[in-house]
């Protein structure tokens, strides 16, 4: 549905960095506080979602692999964009913590051997199993349908979001399925028979990023828009603002992975080229909102 | 919530067998037709909605996964229900594919590794593996939001089904969930662990097939009522009488596997009160439609 290629003519230069060059101290600092509070409050939401009560056979390795899972961005970009829109925050904090939960099983299915056994750059270093692969495949089982299930009995019926709640169930199901995260895991899973040119392994890793992290964010972001109850452009742009955001998310985790001097330059290129059509998305915005919602580049996704 | 024990007083003797030896051979061939009918509807709707198309690496796995994997009751009970409570086919088609993708996920993510290196009654013999591990995992993984999307995208607005539809994920989220099947796995997964006493084996087996099979059909069963317009009375009638059909159908299935003349003695009386619970729960509701939907339990549940 949405393609980066071939990509649309270069907008006008304004990328974050030169933003940030015009922001005082004050305002990093709020940036980052602002992503901070909103991931807290998604830990709070998880917290008194699944307790550390019995059976611990059930909710320890639950809580364990939710909270020991490294942390997507996407949850926070999901209220941000709930936000941007006029919304609540409390309005896509359910389907925040769905997006989280959904992230935390597909990262534990990737550590099983079925998957893990594969080279690929950018992999997290030393992961520990605390579990056995029994346990580790039940509990990413049982945390997909657990994210479906708080973020469908989440309506308060004095709101009338039912049809935003099933329209966002839509969302997330495809992002997360064998056209959307599934399929980026199967892309990265094939690492090894791509042959090692660079321009070549460029494309892989922009494909397995676009596909994972790129349709997760766009996913949060079009699902945050839709709660908080923004127009159908104000949805669409900002699903396209999550596709470019989380695209570069996701290179900057293989990125560290990768060796050669030209293939690190020509990712940098790339992320330059997705930041500057990410901000370009968020154009008619509130202007004091754009800067928060635009700061996940630099405080969340980057370190390129 | 429903639980097995302890068991509420026997009800009068009213089993299945005693009403079937008063059924015509006409009768007994029109409720097998009824069974064969409802499940051919929902292979025609799965065929659809998974067509063999490119790209190959996504469909054919899925495909193949969903019809390979044993054949559950679960979906047709779910129909059945929703006529039952004068509901038409239809509004539950979507729930029922949905039902059958998602057993189908579970079934699959058993054969792996990770859970197939134990020993286990009833054990379908010689699965043969078409697909690598990798791929196996990752298919279930893509099956399981694809059944909640082909669900949450049913919704016809002239039919106003929003809150059935979002009342029915949660059902289906919490019946396959950490607390549902997924935790019937874990036990049944823990088989080695317990020693050979008879009784203990079949309590044992009664917990598994009840967090397995039972829940899957209870939520089967009021989901189908739901979909129907049922009312919350009908609604736990028939959840509690797809709970005892489906643990029958769980012990069938982990009968087979078991080799002690007692133990299978223990089993046999165990369906046989479950049975007669079963049918007490269609009292007061259409005697027409109870004769089919009471045949499950010959046709597609117990060979015992």
């Amino acid at each position: 549905m949405i393609s980066l290629t071939p990509p649309p003519p270069p907008p006008p230069f304004l990328s974050h960095r030169t933003m940030a060059i015009t922001m005082s101290n004050n305002q990093q600092s709020s940036s980052s506080n602002y992503w901070t509070s909103l991931n807290q409050e998604i830990d709070a939401h998880l917290k008194q979602a699944i307790p550390l009560r019995p059976p611990l056979s059930v909710y320890e390795p639950m809580h364990h692999l939710t909270f020991s899972a490294p942390r997507t961005p996407a949850p926070a970009l999901c209220i941000a964009a709930c936000e941007l829109v006029g919304g609540h925050r409390d309005q896509a904090l359910p389907a925040a913590s769905a997006l989280r939960l959904m992230h935390a099983a597909a990262f534990t299915h990737e550590q099983l051997p079925a998957l893990k056994d594969r080279p690929r750059p950018g992999r997290p270093p030393n992961y520990t199993h605390k579990f056995e692969p029994n346990i580790e495949l039940l509990t990413g089982d049982g945390l997909v349908p657990f994210g479906m299930e708080l973020l469908a009995s989440s309506d308060d019926p004095a709101q009338e979001m039912l049809d935003r709640i099933l329209r966002v169930i839509v969302e997330i199901t495809r992002a997360m399925g064998s056209q959307g995260f599934v399929e980026g895991q199967y892309k990265e899973s094939q690492y090894g028979g791509i042959d090692g040119e660079e321009a070549v392994q460029v494309a892989w890793i922009g494909e397995v990023c676009k596909k994972k992290e790129g349709e997760l964010h766009a996913c949060a972001g079009a699902c945050g828009a839709i709660l908080g109850g923004g127009s159908d452009e104000e949805v669409e742009k900002l699903r396209r603002y999550g596709l470019y955001v989380g695209t570069i998310r996701g290179i900057d985790i293989i990125s560290g992975g990768v060796e050669s001097k030209d293939e690190k330059l020509l990712l940098l290129e790339e992320v330059n080229k997705l930041r500057n059509l990410a901000v370009e998305e968020l154009r008619g915005f509130d202007q004091g909102k754009v800067e928060k919602i635009s700061s996940i580049i630099d405080n969340e996704c980057c370190n390129v």
